[in-house]
């Protein structure tokens, strides 16, 4: 699929995340005609006009927006198309009540994506009359910066469908991680929330500023785990003796670190002084300036491992 | 201090952290002759000779490691240094009579420093006249080459220590944070022992594989918190609404995602079979291929840091 010209992907749902998809897209498409977007918002076509071109740094972008097709019916949106990748709100009805119009009025053979973060495909697809077709592909946000996807499927989600998914992917460079199970949160917001949570202790308890444990992050796993993630990282830690040599080493610390944790709350009671502190600290962040140094971080890593090959 | 150009320095204990740390200040003393080494191993002189050109990856470096002094008596390595800084083994006991010790023969106004990863300022000082001088200089590992210092003050550490030591770092281009408490595991490690927890969850729970799950984290957070940490991203995630608004967005996914961690035990049987998978995965990690990227994308981060200034 993935070196067909005339592959047409519609886009459900012109939030964030929606118009971030479609620039991703529009860098790997032939032809701008080829991505069709759908939203219920009256000024689609102006609002699209006007938001996709700031996901391009490069101001001297050739491709021609106007090309893009802006449906304003369903039908019309997914009748001819290969994929359709649904960012709408994150509502289980509306999700639901969406894939069943759209399996009436799509090709057969389409792929349904949900770019949900928390709402399983075997719910999703729960008035489908085929639940083999849909699976979640969940981004880290920002779609067009981050290689990460997230491909959760239902029990119910066809191999075949996984693995296309899977290719379409890969073959543009991106980094599909097939999860084995449907797991509130799925995989990377998990890990994520769990430093989160002990952030936010850490600031509770006064050990440190909010932007004091950001620094901290920035200094050291931050750059660390962009390079090699957390079992490879200790494993190293523990030379020849691997990770089991880390754990001989260190582990009674581990296990001191999480005890402590396992007694903590942090919910109730943190959110004011912790939105403060970071509104203190930060204002409204420049994301612009934050992508363009992560691709920096990501084209120099990715330049490294060709090296290796 | 930072730019005394006859500033002496002594370290005790002669490890992977230890010439760790001899590698970064021979970057940036006059001469190696300012350094000392001291450790009980029979076979020192020749060990350190051996074993530090390997924290160089450049090969023409024109450091005489013949002029590092080796010391084989406490006394004699402490005696006119004016930082001592001890990366020994994680021994209370050995903590306590090495600091005795050296508070008998180092100049009154020597910084002394602890490396320790788990070992507070407050029991390692307990034995000593002077209770103001000590405090713990928690690197990252490893510390030639991240930029991280956690400074952990005992109550009874000066401040005027305290700010002596922050500026030796800064001066240099480290990034040292000053912890406003004794916490166990200080703060890195508590946070990415956190994720670490929630890692090794979700490959008992047969979610991803080792390697799956380092994948996801070098696609997203890695990268990510390279450039703005946990608070900052979450802050940029809310959109105007800043952090405040990401909760309001997204808060239930991550209350969800802290119930259900926890409830999570990893306390027992996980071991084998993650071990496993790991030294399956990854065999003998190449820690100086790994610290050639990182240092790669520390000097992209920074580059791009200086430019905003």
């Amino acid at each position: 699929m993935e070196h067909d010209p005339n592959l047409r992907i519609t886009l459900v749902g012109a939030g964030t995340i929606g118009l971030s998809f479609a620039a991703f897209h529009l860098s790997h498409l032939n032809s701008p005609s080829q991505l069709t977007i759908y939203d219920t918002r009256p000024d689609l076509k102006s609002y699209v006009l006007e938001s996709l071109p700031k996901f391009f740094n490069d101001h001297s972008n050739p491709i021609s927006f106007a090309d893009i097709n802006v449906a304003t019916s369903l039908r019309d949106a997914v009748s001819t198309a290969h994929i359709i990748q649904e960012s709408g709100p994150e509502n289980l009805q509306i999700k639901q009540a969406l894939w069943k119009e759209v399996e009436k009025h799509a090709p057969r053979d389409a792929l349904l994506w949900s770019s949900t973060s928390g709402i399983p495909a075997s719910q999703q697809s729960q008035d489908m009359q085929d639940k083999t077709r849909l699976l979640v592909v969940h981004p880290y946000n920002p779609p067009h910066v981050m290689p990460l996807l997230e491909l959760v499927p239902a029990p119910t989600t066809s191999q075949n469908v996984i693995e296309r998914t899977q290719e379409f992917w890969r073959a543009r460079g991106r980094v599909p991680i097939h999860l084995k199970k449907e797991i509130t949160g799925f995989v990377a917001n998990r890990l994520a929330f769990a430093l989160l949570r002990e952030s936010i202790h850490l600031v509770q308890a006064g050990v440190v500023s909010v932007e004091e444990l950001d620094t901290i992050v920035e200094s050291s796993m931050g750059p660390r785990w962009a390079v090699a993630g957390p079992f490879k990282s200790y494993h190293a830690g523990g030379g020849p003796g691997g990770l089991e040599g880390f754990f001989k080493n260190i582990g009674q610390t581990v296990q001191e670190c999480w005890a402590d944790a396992g007694q903590v709350n942090v919910g109730d009671g943190w959110e004011e002084e912790v939105f403060k502190q970071t509104s203190d600290a930060y204002g409204l962040v420049d994301t612009k300036e934050r992508d363009r140094i992560t691709k920096r971080v990501l084209n120099a890593i990715g330049e490294e491992k060709e090296k290796r090959i």
